[in-house]
């Protein structure tokens, strides 16, 4: 695998994506997404209990990166609500991968309904 | 999700998945192992200029997690190669996934053959 400029860590398409969202909090994010969670305060709600500047952190960094769109509901003040892309829902089947895995291997853990992965 | 004593952030399996593979490297040392990587040194080769404390601790937790395995080739002095575990391997799909979606949003990442996932 050659190493070109125009990818940070190289063309490898696992390095591009986890170079976006490889770390314990964005597929958090986009799962809430998923799950219907649109408003900044219904994230902090989530049991992973999620700080509310890594959580400003990471929409702005999924916004960035195309996956999430931000659009005001309410003015003075301004409120915002996040939507997954088409970009962003296209993670659908990784994250399913991911229960299926999780699922097999530790007992215990959540099996959601896939409606809307 | 309730929380529950067992899981450290929640029960849900994608918290627990990125607790242990939640990061910008674990991947990146799975995907190498499916390549057909397995000795310390040649880690080190790929694109991504792992570090070799970076490398030393994800094949240590990866180990304690399961995934990998440990085997000395070599004594005096010993060396260790390393391969996936039937855990380990059960990642193949979430690694296709994610190629699949990569592929599709960013033209220029590679399109590995399957062969081996």
């Amino acid at each position: 695998m050659p190493k070109t400029p125009d990818f940070k860590r190289s063309p490898c398409p696992l390095a591009v994506t986890l170079d976006i969202v490889g770390d314990k909090w964005s597929l958090i994010v986009i799962r809430d997404l998923f799950r219907g969670v649109s408003r900044y305060n219904d994230f902090l709600k989530s049991p992973e209990d999620m700080t509310t500047n890594i959580l400003a952190e990471r929409l702005k960094r999924l916004e960035g990166h195309g996956l999430i769109s931000k659009s005001a509901y309410q003015e003075n003040p301004v409120r915002h609500e996040y939507a997954l892309t088409k970009k962003g829902r296209a993670l659908g089947p990784v994250l399913r991968e991911i229960v299926h895995w999780a699922n097999a291997y530790y007992p215990g853990t959540i099996k959601p309904s896939f409606d809307k992965l």
